[in-house]
């Protein structure tokens, strides 16, 4: 096969498959061939579904040729969190508890995904319920991180499987969720785009819950403009889920180029910074004047909404409340089968009183409006995604530690998803190890558009995006 | 005084203020008379602001005099629940807790009513923090029920005290605050017209919350066409609450003479009809034919999700959630200052864990679409408002009897609050003892201008709203 194909984006691919270059079929095999040979070590994918993924590129190749071009997406394969329902395939939410729990009906962005043409590679491994931010799995292993060959890294999480695929170009686009961090950890410890859409931008439906007012869906991809094509195809008002009606329409792809001279980037003083890499913190520093130099405004913001959120925060977890809901049976009749590194974590929803969560409920929801007013004239706030690159398994693997590290993995991420707004992970440099280092930008509610082009401004303007690990070591 | 202004209604009053054949001030003095009188017997008013209310009628006058007409509540007296902030008077609340809380600002509502040009003649009493559909306050009185002289029968409640003043002439008309039922129960024992307004119709910033999910305001008045045109003052967006940003535009006033020939009234087969008193199911179902020579199609409906919501009600209460919440630390520390028939129930919120009241509230979402749905092409049930007349307080007020008597008091009632959807309580008749009967006519949220039209063409049709009780034994 084609070594040109390596590691390409979607619109390069999209451009080779409307010339009729190369065949949608090919373009499967491809990948097909990488994940049989690479998916062993790597443990990205759950489920190949290989035979889907031919026929699907048939029927691509054939529309194609029929002059029946449905857009950029029409035959790109992709991989799937397994998370996500697709109609007659398991959802195991990476959890044993749920392997044979097969969908009759596609998700919304299933069916979103397979209306644009796209082509399913298969399913990729996940946090068990996706309730943690490391990436760890007992049960189904943890995908192995490919910017380091010798050392297992953790990969991210909760949509570990999804990034090592993208990264390791096993598939050249997936998409994950993000209730805490869930896709931008792992585009953060993978070196690639990971954006957080805004709660009620992408319809949940179809998408195994895990705290149903934080749950979004978002791509995993190599570049800016490969989340915009993909975000494009999958937002919009869902019939059956009243949380995506009313949203603001938008055009990401169209206004990706705009210019970004004069918007207002902040560094927040506080939260976001405690116990960070130092070569973490150069990179953000480095970052900010690359910004400058285009003509962003950027200066420091004190927001004390974010120690509101921390105190929050200690007061308990509304997330694991709502897991205790949906798991509570599953918990007390059948522990065993709960890694407990997740279950613990769900336990804890058992004990709280429901006026302690009507409180808590209540105030995130002032905390919210102040903190969106509080950004009224901000166009987005820099942080580090992680605050360290990728760490070794072994390190992070033990209780104390772990519970240390997934707390800090989530805690810049998880911002954005408590106080509803949207957010993206990009690659902002690399450690003198090589491990790829994730700058945050945050944005109010539903605008996406502005993170995607402030993100593109700076992609195009480094050229961090265009690393790639290397993979000869695996084979 | 004037023996013509006697139970006028609004646009008797209007006409008279807008002709000045009577003028603002004397409007208000007739009314404080009236209060001064028989209030200490009826006790409907918790406090009378009668300098207040001259002055407000002074202004009035001098408006309507010098040309500046606002409309049909320009200088027409109201009584206020006292669960609304007026600035500067107490809020209590029907609580003896909060016997000095003295708000700084208005509510929402009394801002409207004040720009509307009303005159507010004072606050009303009502049951503690309004947790209950009797109408009794074991700390300040339970209002007298003006249509037995004899006996103290229940007012109804929680807005006992507005709806005494009403039935009795104290004021031509009053709000109150529906959560579960407390307009439109004492509109049914008092023999007036109350409309229970959509969630996010009017907004209840300023009023004390008793469930702020459920909580909505409307009028408490002798008519049909009072509640339309009470109601259209106080409806529309507040800046300050999301609840009511985004609801349909709608003018009741205008709609209220609309033709109702071809609508479709149903009576549920379940539910509302179990423990009904003789005399008020004769009424109800002389009320259907009614309906039917208006040339209303009126039919029976099974509604399964009523048996549903009796089984989610059986789960536990988020309303005691959610005043154990407010009140917490109040009810520990204080317990003794509040009445036995209101802490049980708010204690009861102390015990419930979060998770099983958010699957209560996922539940109730889940429910509420399906019977939403299921109404679809319903424009009204029709059911009792309350299973039976208004009983003597003596018979109701001992431990067992008050909780079963409660319970069906806000049985029939709070299906609609529950359900989102809006109601109206309208007279349909009276027993032979001379107690009026209550009709209820429920429909799908936002839909109160078809609730308003249905109600007017009945009470054209009949002469039920005409009648008023003997006040003179109360002299």
């Amino acid at each position: 096969m084609d070594d040109s194909l390596a590691f390409a984006g979607i619109q390069e691919l999209a451009s080779l498959l409307k010339k009729r270059e190369i065949s949608a079929v090919e373009l499967a095999q491809y990948y097909l061939e990488r994940i049989d040979r690479l998916n062993p070590q790597l443990n990205a994918f759950i489920a190949v579904t290989a035979d889907r993924a031919l026929a699907s590129a048939q029927a691509a190749e054939e529309a194609i040729a029929g002059g029946n071009y449905l857009g950029p997406l029409q035959g790109i394969p992709i991989a799937v969190k397994d998370l996500v329902d697709v109609a007659g395939i398991p959802t195991t939410g990476g959890s044993v508890v749920l392997k044979d729990n097969v969908p009759v009906r596609d998700a919304f962005v299933t069916r979103r995904l397979a209306q644009a043409g796209t082509v399913l590679l298969g399913k990729t491994h996940l946090v068990e319920f996706a309730f943690g931010g490391v990436g760890i799995n007992h049960h189904y292993g943890t995908p192995w991180n490919p910017w380091d060959s010798e050392s297992h890294r953790i990969p991210g999480g909760s949509s570990a499987g999804s990034a090592v695929a993208v990264a390791a170009d096993l598939a050249p686009m997936a998409i994950g969720s993000d209730t805490g961090g869930s896709v931008r950890i792992p585009a953060s410890f993978c070196g690639l785009v990971g954006l957080k859409t805004t709660f009620g931008r992408i319809s949940n439906r179809g998408v195994l819950p895990l705290d149903s007012r934080l749950d979004s869906i978002g791509p995993l991809v190599r570049c800016v403009q490969d989340a915009a094509v993909l975000y494009q195809s999958m937002v919009g008002a869902d019939p059956e889920d009243p949380d995506t009606w009313g949203q603001p329409a938008d055009d990401v792809v169209e206004e990706l180029e705009g210019d970004v001279a004069c918007m207002r980037v902040c560094l927040p003083r506080e939260y976001f910074w405690e116990d960070v890499d130092a070569e973490v913190e150069a990179a953000l520093k480095a970052s900010v004047q690359v910004f400058a130099d285009m003509g962003v405004y950027v200066d420091e913001i004190s927001l004390e909404e974010l120690d509101d959120l921390a105190q929050l925060r200690a007061r308990g977890s509304m997330t694991a409340v709502e897991t205790y809901l949906n798991l509570g049976k599953d918990l007390e009749e059948r522990l065993e089968l709960f890694d407990p590194i997740v279950s613990t974590r769900m336990l804890d929803g058992r004990e709280m009183p429901a006026h302690e969560y009507l409180g808590l409920r209540r105030d995130l929801e002032d905390l919210r409006r102040r903190a969106q007013a509080a950004l009224g004239n901000v166009d987005a706030l820099l942080t580090p995604t992680t605050p360290f690159p990728a760490l070794p398994v072994e390190e992070v693997d033990q209780e104390e530690e772990y519970w240390r590290v997934n707390g800090l993995c989530l805690r810049n991420t998880s911002a954005a998803n408590m106080l509803g707004l949207c957010a993206i992970s990009l690659p902002c440099g690399f450690t003198r190890g090589g491990l790829p280092i994730g700058l945050q930008l945050i944005a109010r509610p539903f605008e996406e558009a502005r993170l995607l082009r402030l993100a593109f401004a700076y992609e195009q303007a480094t050229d961090w995006s265009s690393h790639h690990p290397d993979l000869g070591a695996f084979e």
